[in-house]
């Protein structure tokens, strides 16, 4: 027997319309790549949705067809977030410190017939152009006036657009399994991955973003997302922001500590979010000008693991709470966030470290399970290591044209193809990527916690820990390690350092200090550079 | 082209199973119907549940069968929320406090083929029982030796079929619109009329009333329904709570103040919720014990409007944070909820109890509408009057076997019955229930507004605004005042004060002191009663 409620679809375009109805005035404030701020309300920003929506369709744009991005996060690229996935296009976010090479080669796998583009990468496009197989209509997202002289002939301006559309706009009635958006991510091996996001996957991942346990996110909040809306979507902020009425504030393409600072303070941002290396620019700029962004409430850190040392510093310097998340592109992105038990209440610093390094504790929406080599489920006891695999509805079920199907269990489940625990209490620690194992005499030694033991020195900004061939004992740890401005340390002190805070046979044979380690396009240290 | 994300169904069993995987030690509290204190974690729940969903099906319980029960707010209560649901039957919770004819009526209705009891409806039950034509299965929620003996022959034993029966169980794969639940709500005209929740519309319902603006609630929560969990599923809390592993604790048969106050400090309740009549009882406890309730942080009033009066002292004797809430039966029953927006941040204590005598804002999920008697929709003005319609994925699309159908509107609305404005902000505020208008010389005088106004005096309890027959004016007010123990006041002096605080042509012709007031089955003023 079916229930006798309303079947109602989840789709985005109600969450542009409901804070456009509801929280009109509240701003979206962005940091434009032309250079000035430019502020408006969620209703403005529907208004020019509903236009957008109008010159897609007007364009030629189908239900199902790809329009990609190459954009920083503006309102322009918010605009498109609803207008391209409302008419039930899908918006293709493109990662545009990809090579170029990568980029062609996304864009023509999924078959992108539009490419909507910032000023700051016209002759970047004048040089994908040529290779771009399905690509009929270029707009730059800028105005006549700014529209870059390298850009291909017959481009289009996103403003022109947006004045000759009507805002008249009814959008479609779309099956909530629709897909929405799409982004790819880099695999470890074989070409990038894309994963199909739908509307009721992305309208249940920001329900569950903005609960006190995940964002706690109200209307009352002002969201800074500082990662690109071509990676994840931003963490999915672009969604959860308008959901709840809160203000959302959008950096543009400036990532760097004196620029995010700046919009903190004169927008009073009391949630931001974004990668360690994020944070590190955030903290030297704190410490040279003896600034405290006392309006934050909460810090979200992910996409690669903080080290207690880095969330001591957010905490002490911002005044800020650290929540760690993690999270891939295939879960939307959240997958655990670390908040506090009961259990924990009255917890000393030491403690509270401890538990804030772990990744996070499972919430209701994304059941987790650690798969052991012998195929068999792992007891939580935070110590049994194996396989993380995940399921829920805002899991990727496959990729993009089924490219690596072989992540995707045959009983449902998704290998993230990280090397984890689960403690009892329900926390996730990671111990590894499977691709950044150091295997020693047969045993695992965690990267991550020797770049935790060494960050904790404090003449330490970033380490990374990788393993190299040993004749006897087939790897050994190699810690590389960046410095501070302004400090000084010896390699043989960072390492009596390590010595003192991990097992005996994990101590690297050799530390390392560099001027800069690789850093990929989503913030990340590319470890397969180091090895190489 | 449909997204590549997992296709999981939301269902009601997948919230007690996280619960007890994540949050298992988390307890559920309970003031059972025998006496005792029973308290035990969601993985006992979870076991338990899963021992019931067994004893169901050998019962021969069978998805979309309904069971019922009359039960107060206890562990087995919520172990059955479970357990019906799971098996993909139906949970018809029946209010005890309906008159027997009617509880009759609704379970031939319903067609329930089984009743669950707690021990105090032995009376009830046995009356009851040649009259229920469909019911096969007699179950008392209790152990052998509390078996009521006036219980109908060959009534089962609760306790003695957990027992009997494995905890091995697997939730059979739910399409998620099967329904999972029905409660009959009283109509102002003609019989009962059944709302037949889903397992979609709870699930999406509860992950709607966690968020910051709605009860906030995260795992560090204890959440004291102080609303059986037979008047819109305690207003779902027994879902919400295990959403978030927040703890649960639940009343029993006993909402009266000292009992209420007992609970809520042992457990240190964070959440509370309940209609107004519920606070008076606590408010008059404190009173006279001087305690305060250090532990609550918020408390949530709704079932029908709360005066400015009552909340104000809710907030001064419980250090607690009023948030008005406003629903029904067909809505889940969250439609609206009172919190504050940045535009409040520094309001004045007048400016604050002004807008927390609104019934609250609208959040992402239930869309609303003002309908003007013309047929065209009222703006958001805070003035335009109309009645108040509403849609969204947990509202009701019909009532059981089609009842009722007229308020179901042709273009996909509910229409409440409540007559309302919504002011430019979104905030809805509620002059009137249809039925209990007031109109005198073709204007509305609104029934809220009297009850508030007099319920400022110090000397009154409670009070209901009634519509009496005048020869020139069509209607005109009447307004019953109970008054507060130990307290006293002239008619004519409560008169004055109203006639200060409304337009002069609302002011009543008379102001009647009663005893006190007839409280229907719900805790609401049953004004057809005193009408009559």
């Amino acid at each position: 027997m079916l229930a006798l409620m309303m079947d109602r679809a989840l789709n985005l375009p109600s969450i542009l319309e409901y804070a456009a109805a509801y929280h009109g005035d509240r701003e979206v404030v962005t940091r434009t790549v032309e250079g000035p701020i430019h502020r408006y309300g969620y209703k403005d920003a529907l208004v020019r949705a509903k236009q957008m929506a109008n010159a897609l369709i007007d364009m030629g744009v189908k239900p199902g067809d790809r329009v990609a991005t190459l954009a920083w996060s503006t309102h322009r690229h918010f605009e498109l977030y609803y207008a391209v996935s409302g008419i039930g296009a899908i918006l293709h976010t493109i990662n545009p410190r990809l090579h170029p090479d990568q980029i062609a080669w996304v864009a023509n796998h999924a078959e992108d017939s539009v490419l909507m583009f910032d000023i700051s990468f016209g002759e970047l496009v004048s040089e994908l152009a040529p290779k771009l197989a399905t690509v009929k209509t270029f707009v730059a997202m800028t105005d006549r006036a700014h529209l870059p002289p390298e850009a291909p002939a017959g481009t289009l301006v996103y403003e022109e657009l947006i004045a000759a559309h009507s805002p008249e706009f009814v959008w479609p009635e779309l099956d909530e399994r629709q897909a929405s958006g799409l982004c790819y991510t880099s695999g470890t091996t074989g070409n990038p991955k894309g994963v199909l996001y739908g509307h009721r996957s992305t309208v249940l991942h920001a329900m569950a973003l903005v609960q006190p346990d995940a964002f706690d996110l109200s209307a009352r909040d002002t969201v800074l997302p500082c990662a690109q809306m071509y990676h994840a979507n931003a963490w999915c902020t672009p969604y959860a922001a308008p959901l709840v009425g809160a203000k959302l504030v959008l950096p543009g393409r400036q990532l760097d500590g004196p620029s995010i600072c700046e919009l903190a303070v004169a927008e009073q941002a009391s949630f931001l979010l974004g990668v360690p290396t994020i944070w590190v620019g955030v903290l030297d700029h704190l410490d040279q000008t003896g600034q405290r962004l006392t309006c934050v409430r909460n810090v979200a850190i992910g996409g690669s693991a903080p080290t207690a040392a880095l969330m001591r510093r957010v905490e002490d310097q911002l005044g800020a709470t650290v929540r760690q998340i993690w999270g891939m592109t295939e879960t939307s992105p959240m997958g655990v966030i670390n908040t506090a038990l009961p259990a924990h209440a009255g917890e000393d610093e030491d403690a509270a470290y401890a538990r804030k390094l772990k990744q996070g504790r499972g919430l209701w929406g994304v059941e987790m399970r650690i798969m052991g080599d012998d195929g068999t489920v792992q007891p939580r006891d935070g110590a049994s290591v194996g396989a993380l695999q995940v399921r829920g509805p805002w899991v990727s079920s496959a990729y993009f044209k089924n490219e690596g199907a072989e992540v995707f269990l045959d009983d449902g489940w998704f290998d993230t193809g990280d090397i984890a625990t689960i403690d009892p209490e329900g926390y996730l620690r990671l111990t590894d990527r499977a691709k950044d194992v150091i295997k020693s005499g047969g045993e695992w030694i965690s990267t991550l916690d020797l770049e935790d033991a060494v960050s904790s020195h404090p003449a330490v900004a970033m380490a990374a820990a990788i393993g190299v061939p040993h004749p006897k004992w087939d790897e050994r740890p190699l810690l590389l390690v960046v410095l501070r401005p302004g400090h000084t340390a010896e390699p043989e002190a960072l390492k009596a350092h390590v010595a003192e805070r991990v097992a005996k046979w994990w101590t690297p044979d050799e530390v390392r200090i560099v001027a800069e380690l690789p850093i990929g396009p989503t913030g990340k240290v590319l470890k397969r550079e180091l090895r190489d």
